[in-house]
């Protein structure tokens, strides 16, 4: 029995896990999770989603039974709708989960017939020799779920995200009692969420926020406006219903919300939510009558959070004396779109509320107490940490070899078997980025981007060499700067500086080098960056395009 | 009297307090510090450093008496050296801070005469109508100082950065009495640090790191290396002394640092730090003997920490069982960075520790009670918060305004008079922020950046147009892609597919056109977006570069 990470272990985000049984190189398969990860402009600038690598399981599709989404957040069902056509499986989730990766497939042309709604555990769904059971666990979205995998070689238990949650608001609690019976026939691996291992307080529950989220919704004067992650329907629901303890109209903003809260209603799994009215009504609505929430709580320039920083957006405009509250954390790297945003709002007179005293967000993953109580419910063999960065994990196995547990920390590529007593490095797998940029999939290593990098830093100079055939001689260089201050110490301008120095150099240039474009071009570039660099101090990307014409008739 | 803040109300960063009294117009000024800020790939991508706009003080720079510097971070003084020829006024410090002020000016070729040593309080400088005192305050870096600022019209306490530490370590204590007679004059304002007015415990002293500084390195079993920033020196000295006690040499690695604590030491301020050896020394001690302090603790790349995070550096190599401490926090927008280092380090089996549990770290600014010990000390008539972003001058108004005092947010640009009873708005000045990109000062607003941001987000599409001049067609057309998928759907070569779209719309175009520069460049660009847009999805930036050449004789 293998398992083999091609995304998510050694970073957060793009989850993808393959597991295998059968003899060595002819494993049969199955994949749980798709997900992607978010560009940023430090590293992936311009791209518009990344996917883990699946070359090595795209080659090995024969193999592969199906694919198991544990819950909806995009970094576990994201890139369905873009690799499914490369895999060609069923995919099997619970119905809230099915509902979204149908819209993924439909998305991109294709038939939601893929998707299979399964039912919680004790229900089982066989795949070649596996047999996979969805057992209910709390997270911050709808129907989140760990994985029994079971297979001739004994139990797998993929806890996908998770934390214990005895009063989740929405959803089934913590239910200690099934997870030990679950144990009780022995589990081989418990594969973990590491996110929180470093969190050293037990998590608290999603139930622990409303009595806050309440007094301050019920004490404001103005308007409220709350955002939190347009997944976590339960906290919706708190903020809608403190709105509504207030004697608040409640309007959702941002489509991701309204689409999520509707295929919760949907699916059955929210019943009773409070009425909620539309933007076209909301406007006509005392703001001291009024609790938006609305999305973009990273800051993200297009959601509604930061149309609302900007000014009026669709018609509503915040203002002294209204409430502004970030129901949310911040992850790592949004810092500065956040904080755009509370400032934008300051500006305004708006009081800006977030949850740097805790009070009002809980996170969805399993703090270290909780999963030292998971290692001990499950008592498996080995833990293998995935879910978290090299860190997470390796501090996550330190855990659990504190408690007697065997544990390996395998990142992305690195397969193990699971088989024997403890886990077992066995292979070392290719893996790496795809990002989809446009409409293209391109490498993340091939650089492309890496060229936009340069671009930014460095500027661009790009020079067009005009070359006649017969005499051969360069007879006009034209330079063109962008990204660049166009004038030099004493106001030279530097194109026409370039210009000037290229065409004295190819006109000193021996006769052979005008015949060879990559000489030209590596003469082109050398001397447009010494000029760049005497003249503004910087070395610019130097595109060369060399033409060459013919005089004779 | 007149409050002009050109940089660091209404951000964090860049420091730049103009303070002007006189007849209105003609106020003789004062200019109270001249910091940077530092560029990100988010905003300000290439760009080396970033300045405040000075222009309005520089048209006025006949009536500047003098620049008085409160402490040498870089937001306060990093951008002396580069704006000094601008003012050419005297410069005020104390003795830590001139010998940074003075080495500034040397580094851009200016004589150091122009930076005056100031002992402190109760000694005064005259400028102009202005007398000037420094009042020793406790910050993260050796003297720091406010200022008393006396006029005419009365006191202004400027505090610079500053926190109240009874046992800073290094320098004075906070001395209540001191401040109690400073205050006994009387205060008409209290220009006031508002960095950490969310913070709503009591800051603790700098010394209360030390017990679970020592603790840590005395337990740990392999080398220890630790990072903070590299002027706090009173932190270098508990990490040494740290690593003294558990009998481990000790060694500093980092240029910033080691320049900064061969300051201190020059300057007499540092008198009992530890011995310390070299790098070279520093290879051939047992790792369990030796203890590095280095810088980066912000995960820049080039700093030791990055370095050591990715192998050998000087002959150093960090292994399983080694320590690395952060001991600092991670200012927003460095979490990428610092998580990249804490990732490198844990694939070498390093554990690394940071100050999420607020052991190892402590903050150098005034918390919210202490900033209201300061307001009820001084009992100034108005208070103006600094040193902010907007959220943050806004919360310290509103505590000014909760322990009865006029208080007004006064952010970048906006001239205060002070000299009535309460703050009032007299002017709006156009400010905003300078690059330093290479060797050339570029305005942030002029489009340069926009222009790199635009290339790293949508890649570039160079086009060579060759235009005949006798007969005025469209000779030849060379397209190049730089950071953009060279193939779209079906492989296609996009390069060539834009060649000859633009060919055949010029081949169609009206001869008008083609005499007419604009008009060409306005239909490439479109044709070729378009192009791109159909082949890979995206919508490059366009470069297009006509050449005329004549086929006659």
């Amino acid at each position: 029995m293998i398992y083999l990470p091609l995304g998510g272990a050694g970073e957060i985000g793009m989850n993808a896990y393959v597991y295998g049984y059968g003899p060595k190189g002819k494993e049969r398969l199955i994949l749980v999770d798709l997900g992607v990860t978010f560009p940023d402009m430090d590293g992936s600038p311009g791209v518009d989603l990344i996917f883990p690598d699946l070359a090595w399981l795209q080659e090995r599709r024969d193999r592969l039974e199906a694919i198991f989404i544990t819950h909806a957040h995009e970094d576990h069902i994201g890139a369905i709708g873009q690799f499914w056509s490369n895999l060609q499986v069923p995919v099997y989730c619970r119905k809230f989960t099915a509902r979204i990766a149908e819209r993924k497939l439909e998305e991109q042309g294709l038939s939601p017939d893929a998707v299979h709604v399964v039912e919680r555990y004790p229900a089982r769904t066989g795949a070649g020799p596996f047999e996979v059971s969805f057992l209910p666990v709390s997270h911050s979205i709808p129907e989140a779920a760990g994985l029994i995998i079971d297979t001739p070689a004994g139990r797998v238990v993929h806890t996908g995200d998770f934390k214990l949650d005895r009063s989740p608001v929405l959803g089934e609690p913590f239910d200690p009692d099934l997870w030990s019976e679950i144990a009780g026939q022995g589990v081989k691996a418990l594969v973990c969420d590491s996110t929180n291992v470093y969190s050293r307080h037990a998590g608290r529950s999603e139930a622990t926020v409303m009595p806050a989220i309440t007094d301050l919704v019920a004490g404001a004067p103005g308007m409220v406006v709350a955002t939190t992650f347009a997944s976590n329907i339960a906290r919706l629901k708190t903020l809608a219903e403190a709105g509504q303890a207030a004697g608040r109209s409640v309007c959702l903003l941002g489509r991701a919300m309204q689409r999520m809260l509707r295929t919760g209603v949907e699916t059955g799994i929210v019943t009773d939510f409070p009425p909620v009215i539309d933007v076209e009504d909301a406007v006509s609505i005392p703001r001291e009558n009024l609790m938006l929430i609305v999305t973009g709580s990273q800051g993200e320039r297009r959601a509604a959070s930061a149309q609302l920083s900007r000014g009026k957006h669709l018609g509503l405009t915040l203002k002294e004396g209204d409430l502004f509250l970030f129901s949310s954390k911040t992850i790592p790297g949004n810092e500065r779109g956040v904080i755009r945003i509370m400032n934008a709002f300051s500006e305004m007179g708006v009081d800006v509320i977030d949850d740097s005293m805790g009070e009002y967000h809980v996170s969805g993953h399993a703090n270290r107490p909780d999963l030292q109580e998971v290692h001990r419910i499950f008592r498996p063999q080995m833990l293998i940490p995935m879910h978290g960065e090299h860190r997470h994990l390796r501090e996550h196995a330190r855990l659990a070899r504190e408690g007697g547990l065997a544990a390996a920390v395998a990142v992305n590529g690195t397969m193990l078997d699971l088989s024997g007593p403890e886990p077992e490095v066995v292979d070392y797998v290719e893996t790496g980025r795809v990002y989809l940029d446009g409409s293209r999939k391109i490498g993340a290593l091939d650089g492309i981007v890496r060229d936009r990098i340069r671009m930014a830093l460095n500027g661009v100079l790009a020079i067009a060499v005009l070359i006649d055939e017969e005499d051969e001689y360069a007879a006009e260089i034209y330079a063109a700067v962008n990204g660049l201050s166009e004038t030099g110490e004493g106001g030279r301008d530097l194109a026409e500086e370039v210009e000037d120095a290229v065409s004295d150099a190819l006109s000193r240039a021996k006769h052979k080098l005008l015949t060879d474009d990559d000489a030209v071009e590596a003469e082109v570039r050398k001397v447009a960056r010494r000029v760049a660099s005497d003249d503004i101090g910087k070395k610019p990307e130097v595109i060369v395009q060399i033409s060459r014409f013919t005089t004779a008739p």
